[in-house]
């Protein structure tokens, strides 16, 4: 037991340097370059509204492209000049991307654009992802832990194997979903205005790593977001995480069990 | 042997019909909504360029404003309105979001919008991500059948079995490296346009399931892509999965086993 803490308290501290550090250098290579871009795009759009009473259709539908291009590269030319020195790559948006990059979740609304920032990202991660699956494990642990207790609970009461086996998987299931996407979308639609159901399809596409970036927790300059706003969704990501690689770990087994019985059902007949 | 073979091929079958039949419904759900979306942004953009020498400093400002949040949600307004007809979510392009879901690369160039798109998304997901976990699983032992058939050639010609296995997990790196990530990355290179470093970048984010979107193949309107790119592609793609999820493994477990020995060694420690 004692062996045991040692344990998850060695693997936290060097996952949480781990990342730290690399939010560091991501800090570092990234910062110049994206104030560097922004204050071109803005310095753009400042030229053309000073000017634009005087330009043609073909120069205005040029701007609009170029506008076009810096919103897909991740620049946004809202707001005037001051307002450039706001970083994507301050310590704490570098930690969140850092945390998008090792959990594979990669919502995309940051990337490094330097060379140094992209190959850094690659071996960053090579090692990164690896570290949070360890990482991820134990946490799983901890939960189906959760999950044994309740069961041998259920067997001190009397009830059969079987029984048991169905109605923990089912408390689970259901907590799981409880917990991980129906409570978060509410405090969601709360924090960020947005609806239920987007709150739902944010936090499943979250959890499941799919990361499509187009909803993105903290991230409207005009909301106020409380202070402890960002640890509560980090802790949501690293145990909803942890649950649902352990669902989706549940479901492949019964799939491949299911598979594996079709196909020799299949060859019987077939010898048959 | 027979039997495995009607285990892949229901397997594949399985995968490339669900796989299918969530293309269609996407296609079918999304593809007005897009339509719509284009139209209204193409209608502002051309009623601006008619009358943007009447309109005050703060009109334009409002246009950028409304352009760049058309841009965030997907909506690119370049071109006039004869070109809105080409969608996001024709059938091909639907295949290669669906592609995106199931591996949870979720590269985010396009999420469905709709309320019921986003729902099916969820639900879709659900059953098929625990459904390509099952299909790479099957790659991936085939890649490893592999390495055994090597780790038995050598075993033959006499050599040592720790020696084997070293040289085999180097075979299995160094060939990954070699056919996944640096062949490619020339492929990208001349297809794509991208620079070596930038191809490199693309492949590992993409094999790695990051998926940031900053860089995806096949969409540049302004290139022609040889018509059995997309096909190479997927193959790729698919194969290349396989690989990393077994390097991640691979890694993961060396991790684990580093991390205990360490924490034993602590233990022992403190007690003496
Ligand atoms: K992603
Ligand atoms: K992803």
């Amino acid at each position: 037991m004692c062996s045991d803490k040692i344990h998850t308290g060695l693997l936290v501290v060097s996952y949480a340097t781990y990342l730290l550090l690399g939010a560091i250098v991501f800090w570092a290579l990234e910062k110049n370059t994206e104030i560097e871009q922004k204050r071109a795009v803005i310095q753009m759009k400042e030229a053309f509204l000073q000017n634009f009473t005087h330009l043609t259709v073909a120069e205005v539908e040029q701007f609009v492209k170029n506008l076009t291009d810096a919103v897909q590269r991740g620049v946004y030319p809202v707001g005037n000049e001051s307002q450039t020195e706001v970083s994507n790559w301050d310590l704490s948006n570098s930690f969140f991307f850092v945390g998008a990059v090792v959990s594979t979740i990669g919502y995309g609304t940051q990337c490094p654009k330097t060379v140094a920032g992209q190959i850094f990202c690659v071996v960053f991660a090579s090692f990164g992802i690896p570290l949070t699956i360890v990482f991820l494990h134990r946490v799983s642990k901890m939960l189906s832990l959760l999950c044994e207790r309740l069961g041998r609970w259920l067997y001190e009461k009397g009830m059969k194997k079987k029984k048991i086996k169905f109605l923990t998987l089912l408390f689970f299931l259901v907590m799981g979903i409880l917990v991980f996407l129906c409570l978060p979308s509410l405090v969601f639609q709360v924090v960020e205005g947005w609806s239920y159901s987007e709150g739902v399809y944010f936090a499943f596409i979250t959890l499941s790593t799919i990361g499509f970036g187009d909803y993105v927790v903290g991230k409207q300059p005009d909301r106020n977001y409380p202070s402890y706003y960002r640890s509560l969704v980090a802790i949501w990501i690293i145990f909803g995480l942890a649950w649902i690689a352990l669902l989706f770990n549940l479901l492949t087994t019964l799939l491949e069990d299911t598979e594996k019985k079709i196909a020799q059902d299949l060859h019987k007949r077939g010898k048959a």
